[in-house]
């Protein structure tokens, strides 16, 4: 089980490195296909697919960057959920300011006998937050 | 492990009944003791008892009428996660309109011995919605 809760912490960290690098493969490698987003006030995302579609359009606009933390996380044989607490910050390539989102994630990881550990349901909680801006 | 999952689909339907009806002691078996609750751009709300005192407070003002419909159920042997669509009206006792708030929950639940299935994390994503208002 600890090599486990390894594995997951090590996922949550090289999910925001692969973020912050657009590193789109091993992005793709560390969800389900069949992987839901879920947020406030949109319609579920729903597919590794339809993720990695939306992240890379992303990618051409901004430059994204996200530190977690980890706050919890509960192992069993082939299911674990993790609450992290989430700061991403969203950088224009051209114009306009940074934009910086915080708050909660819950994620469900299920442990596939391929695949090792990988995301099937996340659940975003974050929200706006002013980012300073140097005068 | 059918049984389980008819126990947690009644846990969802009683959990809105009783909310309606301000049944507090039936909420207050359905969640762990070290329950937490997550929403979007608010503190972690940690433990039954935290629980029960902001739903007793809101039930001085309000009443709270909630439909839910489980879009999906997973249940392993102790541990299960529920993704639901819920839609919650909030009406005032005396003056204000009725407030609707609707959107995704994702629910961890865990297999007590004592207890059975109970909630342990709840990330609420519900938003404002507008309500009808006849002329």
């Amino acid at each position: 089980m600890q090599n486990d809760e390894h594995a997951i912490r090590t996922l949550v960290n090289d999910w925001q490195v692969a973020a912050a690098e657009g590193n789109l493969q091993r992005l793709s490698e560390m969800m389900a296909e069949d992987v839901v987003f879920l947020t406030p006030g949109q319609a579920p995302l729903r597919g590794r697919e339809a993720f990695m579609e939306a992240f890379q359009e992303g990618l051409k606009h901004y430059r994204i960057e996200s530190q977690g933390e980890i706050k919890e996380l509960h192992v069993t044989d082939d299911l674990a959920y993790c609450w992290t607490h989430l700061t991403v910050t969203v950088t224009p390539h051209h114009e306009g300011r940074p934009m910086r989102r915080s708050g909660n994630t819950l994620s469900i990881l299920k442990k596939r006998p391929d695949t090792g550990w990988v995301i099937v349901r996340d659940a975003n909680m974050l929200t706006a937050e002013p980012v300073y801006q140097p005068a």
